[in-house]
């Protein structure tokens, strides 16, 4: 087995072991259940709520902000490049329907992240060519926030596009702690999770679960 | 009576005697319609698309940026003001749910023009105060796009808003070619629409219209 990362990563790949989704419907308070995660090791938190008007976005993204610089973790906006600079975010994240690598680049500039959605190897192997920092790939597992809209990967379809690119690839959907282990040996960077920590009673616990896993696996 | 102004103006308050709002739900197809409000007259677009994701919008943008660049008119972006700058539009406006008026400027720059929408007259000072370009007010009449929403200002509202702000007042909602020379002597700069001109069988022809009444009034 190679070197073991530290539970408590710092370099801007290992921010990625654990990534925090929001959604703030599965919560009940998005702040506090995110600042519980930090405290639980995660470092990267990708605010994503797509009704939310900008000015509202802004506001909790600077409370995010905040509470990601308490604990020197990665603050990444879904789709929204104007609230990302607005609110000095580390990077943005982009879906499908969000503005291409290139322009989003553009508006960022060289030193923040940009991350992609993806869904097969040939997706991430784009979003490579166009510029992304790291690519999140799934759902790997069943998940209600994707059930009927793309299918189910795998831990195959992830080792795939493991092998298609060489940046990042974070795992996303459906991911417990007891999947951290596969998904690591399939060559994912770390894992990306809304319910598995926001939903959770605890989510210190939760999130210390999924980093105590990646380290602990065989 | 004042001095009348060219029926095509060109200084960037004069272009604001008609903006197109679009809404490209009342048109069979948008940037024939534009196309077409352009060739009567219109130097002023507002692109304003609430339910497009970025990509579609900016794909959008970018069809009536090369339509108004061949009119030296205005391309204004609702909202998004990431798309703006990747369109390389002229400006941004504001809605209540955008972000405020301050980060809007400092990712614009100075010389991009931001417009606000506003309600009132206190809120258009407010607009102001935080360094709004221009303001549009209403709705002044009665409009399906704001039944039940915002109270109808009517034209003494407008005339109050004029006399509370030194930035060039737009005025929208349900606006007739037949209300201009009233808005005209209420001390608006223009007037804003979206059905008058979009949704007529005849947009050149309906552009031309506004323009006319503002020109013709007595």
């Amino acid at each position: 087995m190679e070197n073991r990362p530290s539970q408590i990563p710092s370099t801007p790949s290992a921010r990625l072991r654990l990534m925090v989704i929001t959604d703030r419907g599965v919560c009940a308070n998005l702040p506090d259940a995110v600042a519980a995660a930090l405290r639980g090791g995660a470092r990267a938190v990708q605010l994503r709520e797509k009704d939310m008007g900008a000015l509202e976005l802004l506001e909790l993204a600077r409370r995010l902000r905040r509470l990601t610089r308490e604990h020197s973790a990665s603050l990444i906006v879904n789709d929204r490049i104007d609230v990302a600079l607005a609110a000095d975010a580390d990077g943005a994240h982009l879906g499908w329907r969000s503005l291409p690598v290139g322009v989003a680049r553009r508006l960022l500039g060289p030193d923040r992240l940009i991350g992609v959605s993806t869904h097969s190897p040939s997706e991430a192997a784009r979003a490579q060519e166009q510029g992304a920092d790291y690519v999140t790939f799934g759902p790997v597992f069943d998940t209600p926030s994707k059930r009927g809209l793309v299918a189910t990967q795998g831990v195959e379809g992830l080792a795939e596009c493991v092998r298609a690119v060489d940046l990042p690839v974070v795992a996303v959907g459906g991911v417990l702690p007891e999947h951290v282990a596969s998904l690591r040996d399939a060559g994912a960077i770390g894992v990306a999770v809304i319910r598995g920590v926001l939903a959770s009673p605890r989510p210190e616990e939760a999130a210390r679960a999924y980093l105590a896993a990646w380290d602990d696996a065989p």
